[in-house]
């Protein structure tokens, strides 16, 4: 039985799937990519070899992305990141994107590890901070590597306070770091007085009391929060402000019981409401927890992580284990805010890709037409880009309905082989960084990750893929 | 310069309007219509005539539709009913839409006539609530002879807590009672201990907490909310979902100041987070302001006010003084929950139509695509029908941006004059109510008024408009 459906009705997708890989490699003639591309030795035809070479990648993405798709991660505490980060130390720092030297970290990345130094009180200055980085005594480690993910610079230190999200279908757990709102933060860059007493008010107050809360109420099912919100004009990406809202609707009145003080709560409440960006981390951590269900599927082309450092992009696959295919990051196309422009513009940053790695975001733009005024660009621009983005994955999340394409899901789990075979990046709406830290947000835009990253993936999936000589 | 551009710049649009008017009363031949439509006696010819005509109802019309739109209605308070609301004494009782006497009313109406006094504590059966009526010791007047509204039934007694709206622009006052919930409840009729229950929980413990916070925050800028909410999916008739969450986001903080009681302000929490259309009522008393402003501008075709009690629909308008123009109450074409149908539906009732009256709800419904999940049809057919409704309107409200019309404002402000020259009448969504009392919705879609309500008003406007003989 499970043989006949793949050489029956599966074979059909597996042609598909056969032509886009080795077209792709052939015909379009990527030049940095050698790749052995031959019948095996023991004589068996080169057609028939590759037909099972795709219905192999077939099977293993049907599997890959059904995992991602079924994840259910749930919202069940708020911690200190020391006590349940794998890997975690004093010492340590973890931040966004593909792993990174301090030498080529850029602006923000660098402000933002100065910032969680002095808010560890690791140094006391800033040029304390510089001596302590440049002896070699702190570990840089990129969030993706420790189940976690974090917006823009990303960085997640010892004392931080971090969301934990459970994937109820398969066990894995998830984490990401507290959102501070908009302008000077630290995951901007900014690390003055202003940011650090907040990330200590986040840390002593706000962390403990949701905590509590999340607790109390059994937990927050975030994908059924995610799915309202896409309902709601969200994109849960650069638009989370429904999300935000009925987050603070769930919580509120378990905040309220669970609260010793009224002026404390009141104080967290305004915090959240003043926050339209408020879900966005927790919204990534249950993209990660999605995409860490669908990693380590051999001979999956189904790309399980797309992260910045604000230097290199960089992508994981599904079926090619933990190694990175990076690029240079790219300029984000967008609209600045008043007495900024593009000059002043870090390339693009943050972990936030998360959530179009997993379907949601400018891949599910077409749900927030009112994203625009934002990131630039019209509402049908929006509706575009969720339908160019059909063509480039293997799914459609019908949790993540879009209501103005009739209810249909959002296009789900990015195939590299598509991706190469079309020549067509996926989309990304982020956030925009100043270039120097210590500045923060000065716009918002549209990106697209380079293609080298795709590109050369796709090789080592052919030689993966290729039987044993 | 007034008259100069009167006779230039506006001509252009009086010949526009002149050319409804005429043809509607002329070339439409509507039958119970009969007009004496002749030039005056003093020998100004008839062309000339009606071209001053038209330009006097243009006119009219700008000041109207201006007063409208340039609305602020803030919720101020809540309060009980007989100590705010114009008329109220202790055996009076308020209902949607037009007069309606007693041998005349609906169904669910009665139920909630009788519910109401049961509440007020005026019978202890429903025996003795009859008994009262028929006595003609109650005396029934509609909401909206009183700066109020109420949905469906509509029913406000003395002791029930009302919002209070102030038109920050023109100094107007407008009410409505706090929504119930859906289910089983006062406004379809149903009238047994939870709903009454339910009624003293909000008279003794909601109305008063939400009084407390609603001034300390500095009052509601409820316009402003509405049109967030139209960036978030909603059209504030039959979606209302962001706007309550959003309600919530801004009062939370207060509530818990404000609050003696954790448990209290969090039971307060967990019945604003349950209803999904909780934002309902302050929206239509915030449109109840905006059209009251507009109100009583001589000839003016502006309509004022929809509104149903179940039997008969009736609409005033800006330049026709208090006079209601009816017909009888359609029936509703829509979804019904599972286990009723069409034979069970009470023909369309409530006061919520002042929405579409102002340009919001139907109207505004290509902002709320996931609304035909509700009311049925698609979201195409959503957008369809706030495109149809441009052509029925004075204006369009910038404040009320539509982001899938790329942020074109609502259609708003229905001219009577067009209606019947287009024969295109109002579209509305509304809840169903069943006919019985006591059952309570049981479906949700689409319906139009009875165009005689148009015709009849714009055969008194074309009296009113003729110069005396």
């Amino acid at each position: 039985m499970a043989e006949e459906s793949l050489f029956s009705s599966e074979l059909q997708v597996a042609n598909v799937g056969l032509d886009l890989f080795a077209e792709t490699l052939v015909a379009q003639g990527i030049e940095p990519v050698r790749v052995e591309w031959r019948p095996p030795a023991d004589g068996m035809g080169g057609e028939l070899w590759q037909t099972l070479a795709a219905a192999r990648i077939a099977a293993a993405n049907e599997r890959a992305v059904r995992r991602m798709l079924e994840a259910r991660p749930v919202l069940v505490d708020v911690r200190q990141a020391s006590e349940v980060l794998p890997g975690m130390s004093k010492h340590t720092l973890f931040h966004a994107g593909p792993p990174v030297t301090w030498e080529r970290m850029c602006g923000p990345l660098r402000g933002a590890v100065i910032g969680a130094l002095l808010y560890e009180e690791l140094a006391h200055t800033e040029q304390e901070a510089l001596a302590l980085v440049e002896r070699g005594e702190i570990e840089f480690s990129p969030c993706h590597h420790h189940q976690a993910v974090g917006p823009m610079a990303g960085v997640i230190s010892a004392s931080m306070p971090v969301y934990v999200l459970e994937n109820q279908t398969h066990g894995n757990r998830a984490f990401s770091n507290l959102n501070e709102g908009l302008g000077k933060v630290l995951r901007y860059g900014a690390n003055d007085q202003e940011v650090l007493d907040r990330l200590r008010w986040m840390r002593d107050v706000l962390g403990p009391a949701l905590s509590q809360a999340i607790r109390a109420s059994g937990g927050v099912d975030v994908k059924q929060h995610t799915a309202q919100a896409l309902q709601m004009g969200d994109e849960c990406h650069n638009r989370n402000r429904a999300a935000s809202s009925i987050l603070i609707r769930t919580l509120a009145p378990f905040l309220v019981e669970t609260s010793q003080s009224p002026q404390e709560t009141a104080s967290i409440l305004r915090f959240m409401g003043g926050n339209q960006h408020f879900y966005l981390n927790i919204s990534m951590a249950a993209c990660k927890a999605s995409a860490d269900a669908a990693s380590g599927e051999p001979f999956s082309s189904l790309v399980t992580t797309m992260a910045r450092n604000g230097t290199d992009f960089g992508i994981r696959v599904s079926g090619l284990g933990d190694r990175w295919y990076t690029g240079q990051a790219q300029q984000v196309r967008g609209l600045y805010f008043t007495g900024f422009s593009e000059a002043d513009a870090n390339p693009d940053i943050g972990d936030s890709t998360i959530s179009e790695t997993v379907g949601i975001g400018a891949f599910a733009m077409a749900a927030a037409p009112a994203i625009a005024q934002f990131v630039g660009g019209t509402p049908a621009d929006a509706l575009r880009y969720t339908l160019d983005m059909y063509d480039i994955t293997l799914a459609e999340d019908g949790n993540m309905a879009i209501p103005s394409l009739d209810f249909r899901g959002a296009p789900a789990g990015i195939d590299v082989r598509k991706v190469v075979h079309l020549n067509r990046p996926p989309i990304i709406n982020t956030g925009i960084a100043h270039r120097l830290p210590g500045i923060g947000q000065i716009g918002a835009g549209i990106v697209e990750p380079p293609m080298t990253c795709f590109t050369q993936a796709l090789a080592d999936l052919a030689k993966a893929v290729q039987p044993a000589p």
